[in-house]
């Protein structure tokens, strides 16, 4: 079993040296508490609703910041220990909405999000590597950002390349949403899971950024559907004991198979047609 | 608007022709309360629990039959009226799991399921066609059956083919499963509409057949992700009137595009790696 948390932290755009503290607190509550896995949401070490391109360069970071290297030195208080987490990166003169995955050794792997939302377009080049999968003491673990949930593709082929747990920093803006609509992006997570036998842990963010709120969506699913652990409105966590070996068998009955029926002789000119 | 209905009809098997009466009754009751799209469960003309393939090949019948040309009768009384309809089809040597769409012009497509559920696999032969979309009075509406709607591929193919409604006659067997657990694949029924933006119409079956009970998970999802009507549990239908123009907006700001912004160039090799 493994003990999963997700952080609905409440960044503050502009803040750096505030975000770390708070993100370094969280892992560090969440290693006092014996947690195994913890996602921290989307953007977590600059805040989300950039003005310019110039703010967000400003507040951008490489995977070699001393941020990184810390986080790693509190992950060793926890053998084995993961920590997903997103920021704003910068890459040469490119700057990407990406997420690392660091254990006590380091960071492990950066993904860059594929799917950029509405202006973070302005800011970021979208990634163009698959979603990352991390082997790591506590299975594999997929990385995806977001809106890279909402496109089914991209959710499947996380999971075909052996995902036992997608972790997916978010930020999702809630603009006039009722209070059944804030949970649409929650009800993608479980059918996600439904569709590929994977847990699913979301860290959404809490906090008004310049006029923008969220639906502080953060949620666990195991690699059943079932949703087993949400955050609540405002400030606070989720955290939920997975059994992620789960998501190792997709054998639905004697017959079925959830990747073994697939066809993908019949998808692939169809879903990616030849240019 | 599109007045849509779906009835959780209670076929029995090897009872071919009061199941043709009960299909019959159900469309004649649609049409009197003025239903533009009415969609009957899979396999409603035969029964789902076949013990033996020559038992499914005795009450498999063929798109020519005469109960789909009195069904096409029916219709005329609402002009413009479109019915789905799943059956047992037999063609020549091979048996398929398949749906019908039928306006008071007849037959006007044969879709047959290509992701065909455990023992299904003992007496069908899987389609291989894409699914079928037609364009009707009341908008295009493509066809899928059961657990197609299981495999994100096949409902985002059918969507990018211009479907605005998804038409799913359904079994879905309850084989010991909680009460949440019954819910499932109407969550992947919410999921697949948000994230593709069509509208979905699922009628499950009722009746308790051979052992086997039901989810009764029929219901109405509008192109928004609102789930807008289910039967609940026994005999019964869902009907909800619905804007199927919604299918046609894509666009979820001026800088999101569900269809726009995928990525197809990044999936084609990972969705559907060359053999």
């Amino acid at each position: 079993m493994t003990w999963i948390a997700a952080v609905q932290l409440e960044p503050v755009v502009g803040d750096a040296a505030g975000n770390a503290r708070r993100i370094l607190d969280a892992v560090d509550d969440a290693l006092a508490a014996g947690v195994d896995v913890v996602v921290l949401p989307e953007l977590a070490t600059s805040g989300y609703v950039f003005q310019t391109v110039e703010e967000a360069r400003e507040l951008a970071i490489t995977a070699a910041d001393p941020l990184f290297a810390t986080c790693a030195e509190r992950l060793a208080a926890r053998p084995g220990a993961v920590l997903v987490l997103g920021f704003a990166e910068r890459h040469g003169n490119r700057l990407h909405n990406s997420a690392a995955l660091i254990t006590e050794d380091g960071v492990q792997g950066v993904y860059r999000k594929v799917h950029l939302w509405d202006r973070e377009k302005l800011w970021f080049t979208p990634g163009s590597a698959p979603p990352l999968v991390v082997d790591t003491a506590h299975g594999r673990i997929g990385l995806l950002i977001c809106f890279d949930l909402e496109f089914p593709e991209w959710t499947r082929i996380a999971a075909l390349a052996g995902a036992d747990l997608l972790a997916v920093p978010v930020n999702w803006p809630d603009v006039g949403r009722t209070a059944d609509e804030r949970l649409d992006e929650q009800r993608i997570a479980v059918a996600t899971s439904l569709m590929n036998r994977v847990a699913v842990v979301v860290a959404d963010r809490t906090g008004s950024e310049r006029g923008v709120d969220w639906c502080e969506g953060t949620c666990i699913v195991d690699a059943r559907g079932r949703l087993r652990a949400t955050a609540g409105r405002g400030a606070g966590s989720a955290s939920a004991d997975i059994d992620l070996q789960q998501a190792r068998d997709k054998r639905q009955t004697g017959l079925v198979d959830t990747f073994g029926d697939r066809r993908p002789d019949l998808y692939a000119a169809l879903l990616a047609p030849p240019a």
